[in-house]
Order: C-alpha cells, then sequence, then structure tokens
C-alpha cells in the first residue's frame, strides 16, 4: 500500500472536502481515486475519536457525483462524521470492451472480488473498500484517542455494496443502510450479467447478495444490528423494472429476525434529488448507532 | 412568446424541479431552457402569492449547475419560495467562434442586449431574464391570489446579472444578493472582453456595471434596497486574480448611501461547494423581505 497523495480540496459546510489518489494493491496495482469530507472537529478531537461513514456510489458514478450533488457536509459538520466516498470500480485496467456498457466494467465494479479472467486481477471493488481503504483513511486521519468505529451506506449498485459488506462481515460496521439498493442482485439483469461475467455464474454471485446472505440466521444473529434502513422511490424506473427488489430483502430479513426499516418515499426517482433529501436521515441513522456505548 | 413545456420533473425536498423549454422571442426565436424549483405549497396557495427569486448562474454553466449542485430545494421548501434558473447565454445561435471561449459567447452570454454584430440578434440575456423569463413564468404558475413579488441572486457572472438587474429597475426586485459576483467588469478582464465584443467598447459597458451603476445616488435611491448581500470567499482564485472586485462596489455604494453586507468567507473557493453552503442565507434574506408589508 502506498500512502494516499491529495488530488484536490475545497470547502463546504465548514467541512474539508478532499480528493485523494494512490496505487491500490487490491485493484492489482492500479491508481484510484476516493474523496474523504472530515467536519471541523477532526482537527481538534478530543476523546472519542470522529466515526467514518463510508458511502459507495452506483452505476457509471465516480466519488464525484455523491460530493457534488448529496449535499452532505450540512451533516457530516452537525453530526461530527467522517464520510470516505471511493470509486465504482477500478480505472484503466486495459481490459478490452471494459468501457462498452454502462453496467458491466469501467464505473460497475458490483463490489465483489472478480474470480474470472480477464477481470480477476483489478476488479476487487470489494477487498479494496473492505480491507485497503480502511488502512488508508486509518493512514491519512490517524485518531490519538482510539480506533475510529464505522458505517457503511450507498446508493443502487452501492447500496448492494453496502448492504453486503456489512453481511458478510459481522462486527465491522456498526450500522449499514442503503438508498435504492440493488438488493437482490441474483434475481434481476444488472446483478446476473455482473455475477455471471465476473464470477462465472449467476450461482456464483449469492455470496454477493444480500438477500442471500440475509437469508442465513447464523449471518444475522453475528451482525447484530439493532435495525438496518432502506429508502426506496416510488417514481424510481429501475424499481419499477424490477432491478432493485428491496421488498425481496424485507421479507428474508423478517424471516430470519432481522429487522429492516423500508421507508417507501412517494414520488422520489432514483437520482441524487433523491439521495440528497433523505441522506440526513441516513447519516443520522449512522451517528445515533456509531456514539451509542 | 410561445407556452413552455416540460423538459423533465424531479422531486427534492417535496419540491418539484421542473426543466422547461421554449422558443424565445429575446433571444432572436431560438429555444431557451430554463429549471424552477417550486415548494409543495405553490400547489394550494391561499391568500399570498408564492414569490419567486431568480438566479443566475455563472461563466460556462447551464440551469443544471445550480440545480444539481446548490442544494437549494431544502430551503425552498421551508421558506415556500419559487427559484427560478435560467441558462447563462443563447444556445446554437449559429455565429463562428461562439463556442470557443469559456468566457465570451456560449456559456457566457453577461445578462446584457448585445449591440453588436453578428451578436445582437440573439445574445439578449438581459431582455431574456427581466422581461421575457417574468412572462413565461407567470404563464407557467399563474396566481389566483395577486401578484408574485420576486428577488433576484446569482454566482460570478450571474452575480453581476443580479446586481445590474436590480439595479437597472427600480421595484421590480424586493432586494438582490450575489455570490462572488462579477462586481466592477469594466475593471476587469472577463468584462471587458465581454464588454468589447457585444457592445463595441468597454466604456459602453458602463451601463451594465454594477460598480459603476450603484455610483448614482439617484439610482439607490429610487432602488430603495435596504441592504445587498454579498458573500465572497476569501480562497477564490478569481477574486484574487482580481476578476471579481467586489470591494469596489462596496466602496462605490458606501459613497452613494447603499448598504452593502459584504461577508468574507475564510477558505472558500469560486465552487458550488461555496454557493450550497451560504444559499440558505441568501434564500432568508430574500424570504424575509418579499414577506415583509
Amino acid at each position: 500500500m502506498t500512502a494516499a497523495s491529495l488530488v484536490s480540496s475545497t470547502l463546504c459546510f465548514g467541512c474539508k472536502v478532499n480528493q485523494y489518489r494512490h496505487q491500490s494493491k487490491a485493484l492489482g496495482g492500479l491508481e484510484a481515486v476516493f474523496s474523504v469530507i472530515t467536519p471541523p472537529e477532526v482537527d481538534v478531537e478530543q476523546s472519542k475519536p470522529t466515526p467514518v461513514v463510508y458511502y459507495l456510489s452506483g452505476l457509471t458514478c465516480t466519488d464525484q457525483n455523491f460530493i457534488q450533488k448529496a449535499g452532505a457536509c450540512r451533516a457530516a459538520a452537525r453530526l461530527n462524521l467522517i464520510i470516505v466516498a471511493p470509486d465504482t470500480s477500478p480505472r484503466g485496467a486495459g481490459i478490452p470492451g471494459e468501457d462498452d456498457s454502462y453496467d458491466f466494467g469501467t464505473g460497475a465494479g458490483f463490489y465483489l472480488n472478480a474470480t474470472e479472467e480477464p477481470y480477476r486481477s483489478h476488479y476487487r471493488m470489494y477487498a479494496y473498500v473492505v480491507e485497503e481503504l480502511p488502512e488508508v483513511v486509518r493512514e491519512l486521519f490517524p485518531s490519538p484517542t482510539g480506533q475510529r468505529l464505522c458505517s457503511i451506506t450507498g446508493h443502487s449498485m452501492g447500496g448492494h455494496g453496502a448492504l453486503v459488506c456489512a453481511l458478510r462481515n459481522p462486527g465491522k460496521y456498526r450500522s449499514v443502510s442503503a438508498f435504492a439498493p440493488i438488493a437482490h442482485p441474483t434475481a434481476c439483469p444488472w446483478g446476473q450479467k455482473a455475477f455471471r461475467g465476473y464470477l462465472g455464474s449467476v450461482e456464483a454471485g449469492r455470496v454477493y447478495d444480500a438477500t442471500c446472505l440475509v437469508q442465513d440466521a447464523s449471518i444475522v444473529k453475528a451482525c447484530n444490528l439493532d435495525d438496518i434502513l432502506i429508502d426506496q422511490g416510488t417514481a424510481d424506473q429501475f424499481w419499477r423494472e424490477g432491478q432493485l427488489r428491496a421488498d425481496d430483502f424485507v421479507s428474508a430479513a423478517r424471516d430470519a429476525g432481522q429487522k429492516v426499516t423500508l421507508r417507501m418515499q412517494e414520488g422520489y426517482d432514483h437520482s441524487y434529488f433523491f439521495v440528497s433529501t433523505f441522506i440526513d436521515d441516513h447519516l443520522e441513522f449512522h451517528a445515533a448507532r456509531l456514539r451509542r456505548l
């Protein structure tokens, strides 16, 4: 792991909004960028280290869509949260055809570790998000006062990623929430295409499918999450087309004893207008759990 | 004037965010787009019509930069304000070279009526903003309860536009504010280039220069503005380069008896991260004046 270097820095609601780049081992040595929102209090940390919320973005996005459009800085400052937003795939792997589709390859890493050629060396966003990025963040923001707790959220493909990262790593994330997640990817065209391409089959994708994971009561017990917050707009075209399927996740979770709060938001679509409207609720959901003893 | 037709519609903080297009007479028959944020209460207007705030954008922008990045819907809903965001120039006038510079031609209409060929038929954003757009808005949002009051604000080139529209039209706008405005365009490279190109000389630009206009005590008296709010970031590269010059405007205004509240915002740059941080303050400034008897 090489240290991250600063690409750009700006100020918003008193928060620093910094973009960094680094050579990523998890992504096969490619350069990766990510952005970090740091609230003013990070500079003068007292007894309790400021916690981190990871935000995973959706298909076609970079780290910048969230940073520029979600309006998260106001709540980050108020709640004293660091927010870390990675990219959605490796960039520049040089694989023929990787830029051809909006829903596979570049911008569409699906937060998994590919097992198939020619993707397996670089398309490893799961390892990147769960293992490498937290190390990079620890190095950038060392805390003199203890370990930083963390939570995770995301939008669409990134909502899928957030749910999967949390369910596969009991105890790592204090809480998880999602905006219009691809909640049952083995049962929708986007997920099926991704799993066939990166993992060789739809069946192989079950280990990266939140609805399959949450069916396992032992996972639910180990994760010990008091609630999972999901917002879903009713005017979301991808919801209507069956790509998202949060209801599948909710019913599987119920059967396994996992509480989920699914809020159907009347008239909202799949855009960042939707995310920005409810980002404060999600950050408050995480802040409450990150600060609980 | 032809009626505007809806291009797209989404929901954000309960506000409708609609984009419209129409054939613009002011812009020589070209198609123009603009966006409107309407708060929920517009649909059930009681005795007082919801007021309108015009937001004018800066160089290179369309209506979308503000709409997607400023986070204005939250305050629009809370304060019950309609916000109208036009484009920054005519599009597709077909003038050779109009797309070559970021600071002249397409995306850089400077909110004036050009007098020089080949711009005079289409580059008439002043007439568009002051005369035509309000008519289109009136037609789209007829108020059964009286005339809608309006105010105006803007960013950079649009801050210049807001100040000029207000100072040239006493009584038309209840209040005016600006984010990092090009406040003295006859004295900076951006303004000088625009005035030479559109108006034939820098001297001819004095009638579109806020600092020149506010020097005239009779204009100040006629406008009867109790205050003008300006925010300016200290880390704004264009401020440092002398393109913006809000201090020129403040000192001219002081001499003419016009109060200006210039807030130097430590560490903020020229981006929408800056605008989004202070948009609520500006909308509150306008709402207070639009609701005052």
